[in-house]
C-alpha cells in the first residue's frame, strides 16, 4: 500500500451536536505527494460532485469510476435526497459503473472518492474487485483503509485494492469543514 | 452480543475451483438456541427468498428486514442478474426497508439474512442504524460479524447492532451447500 499524509476529517451529519464534533475533528491538511495530471484531474471530477451534493444538504463527498483514461461513472453521497442508508458516493458509483459496463466485476476499474471509504464502502470495493483506490482526507470516525480498519488490504479476503492516500486531502476536508461548519451555525 | 453456534459455510461463485473451496469449507451444523415463533417464521421467510436466488443462478442467500411484527422488504443476492456488485441480499433489503419507510435511518427495524453478513453488509447495517440482526451460518471467507471482523460491536463506530447469530444455520448451510455442489459437477 502506497502510503503518504491527509488531512483527517469526519463524517456523519444528524443533529447539531454531532456536527460540532465534526468540525472539532478536523486537523489541519499536509502535504501530499505528487500525482499524474490525470489523477488530478479525476479528483477534480469528484470534488465537484461533492460540492453538488453540499448543495442539496448532503455530506459532501464525491466519487468517481474510471477504465483506463475514460470516467464511466460520477457519484455523491445521495443518502438524504434518496433515502438510502447505502448511498454513500462510492456505493453509487460502483453500480452506476458496473451498469455502465454490464458487469459486477470492476477488475480494471479505479474509484477516486473525496474521503476515507467507511467499512460498507471498503467492502464494496473488495466486492467489486477494484482495482484501485485514490482518497483524499482520512475519516476518523469510520475510516476502513487505514485509520480504523485496513479492509483494502486483507489477505484473508478474496481481493485486494491498491490503495493511494491523500490525493487533494485538503480540498475534501475543507469541503467537509464548511459544510459542518455551516450546520453548526 | 448473544452469541450461539452456527454452520459455517462461504459464499462467493465465480469459478468452479472456487466453488469447489467452498463446498470445502461447510461443516456441519450444530444445534441453535430456541428463537421465538416471529423470529423462525421470518428467518424462513429470508429462506425462501434465498431459495429463489439458486434458481436464477445467484447465491442463495436471502434477507428480510421487520419493524415490530410487520415484514418491510424481503430481497436475495441479485449480484448478477443485476450486474451489481452492491447487490447482496442485506443491501438490496436495507435500501426496499428504507424506500418503504422513507428515511435511511432504520433505528427500530431488525434485519434477517440466511448468512453472517460480509464487511460490506455489516457496515450498511451500521450505517442504516438497524437495531437487530439475525443471521444463519457462519461465512469463514467474509464474515463480518464474528469471524473476520466484529464490526456490529465495534465502539469506535457510531452505533451497535445487536446480534443474534445461528438461527436456522443448518437451513442456510444446506442451500449454499447444494448451490455450490451443483456448480463443482
Amino acid at each position: 500500500m502506497r502510503m503518504t499524509s491527509a488531512a483527517p476529517i469526519a463524517a456523519d451529519a444528524g443533529t447539531e451536536a454531532e456536527a460540532e464534533a465534526e468540525v472539532e475533528a478536523v486537523a489541519p491538511a499536509e502535504p501530499a505527494r505528487r500525482h499524474s495530471e490525470a489523477e488530478v484531474a479525476f479528483m477534480r471530477r469528484a470534488l465537484a460532485a461533492a460540492e453538488e451534493a453540499a448543495g442539496r444538504g448532503e455530506v459532501p463527498v464525491g466519487a468517481v469510476v474510471t477504465l483506463g483514461d475514460e470516467i464511466v461513472a460520477v457519484s455523491h453521497n445521495e443518502r438524504e435526497t434518496g433515502s438510502d442508508p447505502t448511498a454513500h458516493a462510492e456505493i453509487v458509483a460502483l453500480r452506476r459503473a458496473a451498469a455502465a459496463v454490464g458487469n459486477w466485476r470492476l477488475n480494471n476499474a479505479d474509484l477516486y472518492v473525496t474521503m476515507e471509504p467507511c467499512p460498507m464502502c471498503a467492502g464494496a470495493l473488495v466486492n467489486a474487485r477494484i482495482r484501485r483506490l485514490y482518497f483524499g482526507c482520512d475519516d476518523p470516525k469510520a475510516g476502513a483503509v487505514r485509520t480504523l480498519y485496513r479492509i483494502l488490504d486483507d489477505r484473508r479476503l478474496n481481493h485486494r485494492v491498491e490503495v493511494v492516500p491523500g490525493l487533494m486531502a485538503a480540498e475534501g476536508a475543507t469541503l467537509l469543514r464548511s459544510f459542518f461548519g455551516r450546520l453548526r451555525r
